[in-house]
């Protein structure tokens, strides 16, 4: 079955293909292809629209649609980038070295303040009592495979404040959201098959895709999170079996996805029976109140829910969770292959700072401190000498900075680095070599003098 | 090129799977295969007794050697088992149930001893210290891929007592032994390898080809682990990349290696180029001296070695450790991407409890106590009023029993669970369904009165 939109869009992409049109030329008119094709003016204009949204043609006003040229390598990634077709990823070994440095989110000099947040103390009081509290052979013992159900209860209670009601038995707890992504991805594809990823988007799904020997195709996202006309036309072009989308707070530029874009994912995954693998990491920063998640929207059991308290709480917690749907009991035994069970004192002691009030009381206090830290950040680089559109996210720990197109973010890595400051260039965030002059800046850490004064030097180092 | 004895093997290997001879049927005697082949004596009977390796034929003293018949899927297993082609590997959910039970090695009711091992109560306060000692941001960063450099470098010293010299540089810590064979597999197989195994062999193994979509060969092992003639002849006919072995107290039998049996597999791992994959989470429970790794041995750079902490300390620390020979830098990404980092303090608490001389106090006063609770579990077996035959390893945590033939201890498991009895079932160490008659009783735990009692209760289940 197809729509006679579907029809047309398709006799105009070959005919973009084949150069029936040259990059440059104009395409017919609107009423010219109402006419030659029988069609009504809103099927034309849907069709219309639909390849503007790919890229691959742009309006001028009151001249019409004319043809795109195909992006060079590098400077065209202005134009609003054409989408390629689903590739095997490969992520170069400079971008693999920026990779490890930055998976720290370590932009610039440590903060040196030694003193830990309240509740970080607490958090560690809690897995210290529950050290002591374990017992006779407790050691001699695995966890189940699922992880700890006074843990996964707490996360239950936890995500009904989203409207979200889930059920312990179909939690699994992993090693952070990284593994969850991992096992969510093993569990719904084989090698060889098409995944649709946010662009720009987290580069840790790059190299999941490239490990995994699955493609990759780059769905456009900016402020409003994945763009779902985009994704409609790949979905129509290509045999996409899942989609990782970040609906809350995306990195890099923490797109907050709204309801709307929301329902239609949903019904463009029923369309095409997709999985839905939904990275809800940064949820718990939001600024205001925690967003619900994609997965309360759920009534078809396909949304894989993958998260962790690495950006809420700790890095160095290493623990994670994943809601798995229809996949949850091949999760399970992926989760059992891949590490048998986690650590039980650990996720007992998560469970009890969660179950006394710590962990909202943590979030309350962070949110305001995070508010601060960004509006701080945004204040240096809204006074940068070079030009650029930042993002303003109401929550994540970070933003991203177009910068005027000949910067090379790349070039600048290095040279930032031998200054001691490390930045997160915008190629990382792509797996075609898109975004080389944006950069991602993150605000997790407290600004203190001289870490505020290195922001400014990063500025001068930019400037014409 | 080929050897004279290969081609007879060939030959009448070729004879037996058309029936050239049935099964009961003799072969040609020796004098007359020399005569009709125009072949020594010697060359002759290395062809027979490869085959005889195989389960393939018998020899009936005076009488000559006589084909077997194929083993049926249950009662043949007496026979030795002859050796099944690849085969994916499928693990019935029953089994899959019993496997994730028995993961706890929980053969019996829990030791009642609210008694903690001295070691683990200084253990976990080493952890605290670590957990107090983070400060600042310490839990806004992630840990490098590889792990904490202090573990690596204490595990290189441990090493070293046992005729290895590893390199901190080429050690990734992980989440433990599962997980270190899980990314040993995924660096050196592609989905389809042959992959041969130890049979009867650990059931984690099996579980891992499985899920990563790799065929399984077993290769017959016993009291001396894994039989070389058996994998030479299996290395002949089918194109195996990778081998796992347990040198050192290989579950379900405690076998350990003798040094010709490991320098032939390294032989006939160059020969063949294949990747061998050491489980060597044993080794530190030996009962004298902890045996060399194969590993030592390692000239080529082809031995990837994976253990933990799980069996010869805690289960719940979730920490293993792989040595990944030339496919280090390949397990790093995987690493990375399966669960980007471990978690700093708890590696830091271990690396100090090894530092101190900790641990290997602890492994002092663990070995008098496991070899103590091997023997009163023999004790009681050996009274069991049925025939059995039972292994007697040096270490590890666990004997093997062959019962009569037509016990099957798979309906026992059932019938002991009733009981409050768990017990680990023979065919979960086999991808064949073999050892039906065959069980693993763990000697992890301390006995007392009742364990003890439940434990004869089972052999009287047992008696005829």
């Amino acid at each position: 079955m197809s729509y006679r939109y579907q029809d047309l869009e398709r006799w105009l992409l070959q005919g973009i293909e084949q150069q029936r049109w040259q990059p440059g030329e104009r395409l017919p008119s609107i009423r010219e292809l109402c006419r030659q094709k029988q069609l009504s003016k809103a099927t034309v204009m849907h069709a219309l629209q639909r390849l503007e949204a790919l890229g691959l043609i742009a309006v001028r006003p009151k001249s019409g649609y004319f043809v795109l040229p195909p992006p060079a390598p590098v400077e065209a990634a202005a134009t609003p980038p054409a989408i390629r077709p689903p590739r095997p990823v490969t992520v170069s070994d400079v971008l693999l070295d920026i990779m490890q440095r930055s998976a720290a989110f370590d932009l610039l000099p440590m903060p040196d303040t030694d003193e830990r947040p309240r509740a970080l103390v607490t958090l560690n009081r809690c897995i210290g009592r529950a050290l002591r509290r374990q017992k006779g052979s407790d050691h001699q013992y695995y966890d189940e495979p699922a992880g700890s159900l006074a843990l996964r209860e707490q996360l239950v209670v936890h995500a009904l404040k989203r409207g979200w009601h889930a059920a312990p038995e179909r939690l699994c707890i992993t090693s952070g959201c990284q593994h969850a992504l991992f096992l969510a991805l093993m569990a719904c594809c084989q090698p060889g098959d098409v995944v649709a990823v946010e662009s720009p988007g987290f580069y840790g799904v790059l190299q999941l895709l490239q490990q995994l020997g699955l493609k990759g195709v780059e769905v456009p996202a900016a402020g409003q999170g994945m763009d779902m006309d985009a994704l409609d036309a790949v979905l129509q072009r290509w045999p996409v079996k899942a989609c990782i989308v970040s609906p809350a707070f995306a990195t890099p530029g923490g797109a907050l996805m709204p309801i709307e874009a929301r329902k239609r994912l949903m019904a463009l995954a029923d369309r095409h029976d997709l999985a839905l693998i939904e990275d809800d990491i940064y949820a718990d920063t939001a600024f205001m109140e925690i967003p619900d998640p994609l997965k309360a929207l759920d009534t078809e059991n396909r949304v894989i829910l993958c998260s962790s308290f690495s950006k809420s709480l700790s890095r160095d917690l290493r623990l994670g969770w994943v809601s798995g749907a229809r996949w949850h009991d091949r999760i399970l035994q992926l989760k059992l292959v891949t590490q048998l069970a986690s650590s039980r004192y650990l996720q007992q002691g998560v469970a009890d700072f969660m179950a006394d009030g710590s962990y909202a009381g943590h979030l309350r206090s962070q949110r305001t401190r995070l508010r601060q830290q960004r509006d701080q950040l945004l204040q240096v680089l809204n006074a940068w000498p070079v030009e650029c559109q930042i993002s303003r996210p109401e929550g994540g720990l970070a933003v991203w900075l177009e910068l005027p197109l000949q910067i090379d973010t790349l070039a600048l890595y290095h040279r930032a680095r031998e200054q001691g400051v490390i930045i997160t260039p915008g190629p990382l965030f792509s797996m075609t070599g898109q975004y080389r002059h944006c950069l991602r800046m993150s605000f997790a850490h407290p600004w203190n003098e001289r870490r505020l004064q290195a922001l400014q030097q990063l500025g001068v180092l930019l400037a014409p």
